[in-house]
């Protein structure tokens, strides 16, 4: 494939050059297509024509777009984060993929391309925008506050739109406005340039996809050099240390993830794709052991990154608190596309596993059934009388925040998502996330999905090509299932999952393959190193982690008083796709009343039985929470004593 | 009593004045002598002749003095915190109750005299002085940010320092120099002057209490006007809500402490004092209802409180997590002065007994065996592979912190530890923290009091002064104790703890009076809704909690592995006086190793029994933790299945 062909056709969002060091290949972006009556086709259609038009109002309205009318000596101050841009961008980048599936303009395009012209009017003859550091510090500043500045992070998000325009056939004014900037960075921080890095990781990645759509090599040597750079102490340690930054150690050389989530998993996100694309496979290795590091200690159960507010930080190996959980969703949709680059380059089912977990929940939890309403931090647990006065730690989604990163960076990722459910390889087609959808990829092989995943886990696909040629169709087996079956027109098959995937070889023609996923509802614990939910048990079912919300219960019951009584077998309850809890789970519990008031009981007292009050629990999926009527809401139930 | 005789006497730390609202009088600072061979004798000692030194290094060290020292235009940059004048006043208050004793001087007053020339020349002629706003924001900046700036709150700390120098006889200077200072605030921010608090609340106890010195009535309307104003969004709302400074509602109205922590027991203190001082039962009221919500679902079992590093904040009922523990020092400090000046005006023993849980683990843990280390946050919970790189959550004591607040508030309090131990009323004495001490109130009752508490539980006290008239000796029972005997001369006594206090009464002459605590090893529980140390107990004997550290195991031991088996008795382990750890308990315990190595296991899974191994334990007082080999440590240990 040429260079040529890549700036043309309507790829996704991680396009690997041929030479890349890759395992698995992206499909075309409209190889997919999701159908709207699937949850993940419904999630982009709600993302089209809610969450979307919702973003374009609130750059209005938050001032992010006057901020880029702004002209020099004119007076208007700046309103918001000092880079809100990044927000602007992030938003194109989602109409861009909007509009590349042909769906429905909407007058999308219009403001897109009056977007467009508003960068133009704001853009430095020399490349450089930033409508902050412009404005608010036109002398000398540029450049010279890299830690906090947010630039190259601004910068980066710019170039990512510029790159899914020009896929979506959109670009021909913003690639060339983003080439601009990316050759001014090149210039100024490239190999030949300062030996200096931003605080917040987003450029890299971006460079490396600037030049798969360009061949421009000194975009992927500036990524290379940004990632060499950090951990040698080129950023001044703020309040909270080098490793906020992940400035504490060169990647190459760190064993933990640590520091702010959300830039621990975009500078992985970046580490994959320059490791990828110059064979550097000591880098690769570093991407995975910190992977290991992060997945083995430090995610939440709903995929989620990120125990700490303060410094919105990963935290301690173990520490996960869930009721003080950040788990951003900016960090969820990191570790989304991250794990996305590594299932590419390795073709490890771990990393589509990973992707689904966090879909599901740490990503899916936080747009409401509006499409208008978001969370920021995504706890597992609401306490009641929970002061949710804070931005960080709502009670409710919100419309939009003062740092308004998260719902367009939803609008981005949930508009681009059909990219992220196949690949293909020399052998094939591989399904990594179920929904209804249509795939045919760039050799003619095409399938059809049906399937209500994840309300049920009954996937009926149908292999519409036809191909004198053997090829294989391999399907992915999800972790959480233990037992699964494989018929093909209506033959059950011997089928193993062999490294997470059950693959099918035949040259195919028009057959039905009938996958079933056993899909029990299921008791989980945390490892006994996790204090914060020592005693207690987690509901799921499928790929989805259920909770406990206080809509289910009587308005006088204290959620922190119900536990659960493990014994009794948990129902799946079918409320039907319409409802707005299709499938609840039903579980037996008891309202326990404490044997003492006191905070600090004897153990004795605190032992010694109380008469309990049996109880019917409702759990609900984790990421349907918040819909109905406000309230405490927790993922980790306590277990009853025997 | 006259102004005059205030102004004289050495007085303790809180002195209400005669027409005041109250119960139970503190004593003159020098009715109580701590002996030194007891533990608060000893940690005055230490205070004395190694907190107090390092603090004053340390203010030179760390550029406090020198940001005092700086002159108009001299262009010397400010060192530190904005508000580094506060821990010059801190200090400066240490000094004042170490010479109010007479022990030993070794050079302080000569250092007090300098600290005052110092202040002298610093302060402007119309009695403002605040280094940094005088030097980095000379033009009009003064008292325009309230909100952050912490000019009153240095002001208060002065006022304060200036108060304890009264009281040792050596304010002559200090005195009226703070006084010109607070008759600028009452002109500036009095009942004639600007509708504005201070971020930062202090500046109402210290106004408070220099009314109580001067009788200069403007003061303490000042200090009520500061109370009367906060809750009515004076303030602006920052990043952390309007709750973080209590500016939410007024105290009169709030039903939940909440916000900053420190800010919260500082201003429940100035509450207090203005409550008793202008008979406002009302006032008196909020603070003992805002008391019930901070002590009922707010507060740490070694009496500390803040759940959150974030914005350093006391955190949602029940949520008291141990490894992010902030429960700050300062706050620790905060609550011990508030609860005395609740139990001076309403008597109530719980107000003393939390005085001595505060004492003997919040605050006494913040100060290493040395004298000169300290922690600032005092976790529960310091977790295998924490990364303690951070000042807000180091792994080990600090020498000192950029943020220098709690060391210096250590060397004040612990300076003025004698005037915390007893107090007096028409009926005669009440006994309220133990420890080896010789009292004479100024009505010549006098106790000699011999003790090894809290090593052991029985107190030996000699009534040594003589009297006609009967009065009455109260001897508190502590809330942990469930039993109790007395003798006096050797004659076991009928005798019940009303109310908290057991009273002897007779006309004195000479008797002994022992006192024996049942103090037994004991396990303590946590309410259930206190999620994050569920299925854990802690262990405690008498006042003290102990805690596990890795120092007491094998070396490959994870601590987060052991568990505690609940069924077998505790044992005391008597070390010795000298021993740093003059008392250990033994329990026995297992180190699990856990049946999943997945960090979210099937329920089953994580159930399943695995080999364990049986381990001894050895806890040690929680104050004492981190002053042998460094590693992890918890306060609640996980119980063992049965």
């Amino acid at each position: 494939m040429t260079m040529l062909e890549h700036a043309t056709a309507a790829r996704g969002p991680v396009q690997p050059t041929d030479g890349a060091r890759s395992t698995l290949d992206p499909l075309p972006l409209n190889a997919v297509r999701l159908r709207p009556a699937g949850l993940l086709g419904r999630w982009q259609d709600r993302n089209a024509t809610e969450t979307l038009p919702h973003c374009v109002d609130q750059l209005e309205a938050d001032g992010a777009l006057a901020n880029l009318r702004r002209t020099p000596g004119d007076g208007t101050p700046h309103r918001g984060m000092w880079f809100s841009d990044s927000d602007v961008y992030k938003t194109m980048e989602a109409i861009a993929w909007r509009l590349a599936t042909g769906d429905g303009d909407n007058g999308l395009r219009e403001t897109f391309d009056a977007l467009t012209g508003l960068l133009e009017s704001a853009q430095e003859a020399d490349g450089y925008l930033d409508s902050f550091y412009q404005h608010n510090k036109p002398d000398h500043a540029r450049w010279r506050e890299l830690a906090g500045s947010h630039e190259l992070y601004c910068a980066g998000h710019l170039i990512q739109a510029a790159v899914a325009a020009n896929h979506a056939g959109i670009g021909a004014r913003l690639l060339p406005l983003a080439r601009r900037f990316a050759d001014l960075i090149v210039d100024k921080f490239g190999p030949q340039g300062d030996n200096a890095v931003c605080g917040h990781p987003e450029i890299e990645t971006a460079l490396v996809e600037l030049f798969r759509v360009t061949g421009y090599r000194p975009y992927l040597e500036t990524a290379r050099c940004f990632i060499d750079r950090r951990g040698h102490g080129l950023l001044p340690t703020g309040a909270f240390g080098a490793g906020y930054f992940q400035d504490h150690l060169p990647v190459r050389e760190a064993t933990e993830a640590t520091g702010h989530a959300v830039r621990q998993v975009y500078l992985l996100a970046g580490v994959v794709d320059v490791a990828v694309e110059t064979g550097d496979e000591t880098l690769l290795a570093a991407a995975e052991r910190l992977w290991e590091s992060l997945f083995e200690s430090k995610t939440y159960i709903t995929g989620a990154h990120g125990s700490r507010h303060r410094d919105e930080a990963i935290g301690d190996p173990y520490e996960l608190p869930p009721d003080r959980a950040y788990a951003e969703t900016c960090a969820a949709i990191g570790s989304f596309q991250w794990n996305w680059r590594l299932l590419l380059a390795t073709g490890k089912h771990r990393y589509a596993d990973e992707m689904e977990r966090v879909l599901y929940n740490g990503i899916a939890v936080a747009t409401a059934l509006d499409g208008r309403h978001f969370f920021y931090s995504n706890p597992l647990h609401l306490r009641t009388g929970h002061d949710g006065s804070g931005e960080d730690a709502p009670s409710q989604r919100l419309s939009w925040y003062s740092c308004a990163c998260c719902p367009p960076n939803l609008a981005r990722l949930v508009g681009s998502l059909q990219a992220y459910v196949a690949t293909s390889d020399a052998s094939g087609l591989q399904i990594h996330l179920y929904g209804s959808s249509d795939i045919e990829d760039d050799h003619g092989r095409s399938v059809e999905i049906e399937t209500r995943y994840p309300w049920d886990a009954d996937v009926s696909m149908t292999v519409t090509s036809r191909s004198a040629q053997p090829w294989t169709l391999a399907l992915r087996v999800p972790g959480w299932c233990d037992a699964f079956t494989v018929r093909v027109d209506g033959q059950f098959m011997e089928a193993a999952a062999v490294d997470g995937y059950v693959r099918l070889t035949r040259a195919w023609s028009g057959e039905r393959v009938d996958l079933h996923l056993a899909m029990p509802a299921r008791l989980v614990a945390a490892h006994p190193r996790v204090d914060a939910v020592r005693g207690c048990v987690a509901l799921a079912r499928g790929p989805l982690v259920y909770s406990v919300e206080h809509a289910d219960l009587r308005g006088d019951v204290v959620l922190e008083d119900v536990v659960l009584d493990t014994g009794v077998p948990l129902n799946v309850v079918d409320n039907g796709e319409e409802s707005v809890i299709p499938v609840a789970l039903s579980a037996v519990g008891r309202i326990v009343k404490p044997a003492s008031s006191a905070l600090y009981p004897s153990y004795e007292q605190a032992a010694s039985g109380s008469a309990d009050t049996p109880i019917t629990l409702t759990a609900v999926p984790y990421f349907l929470w918040g819909n109905r009527t406000p309230g405490p809401m927790r993922v980790w139930i306590p277990v009853a004593a025997r």
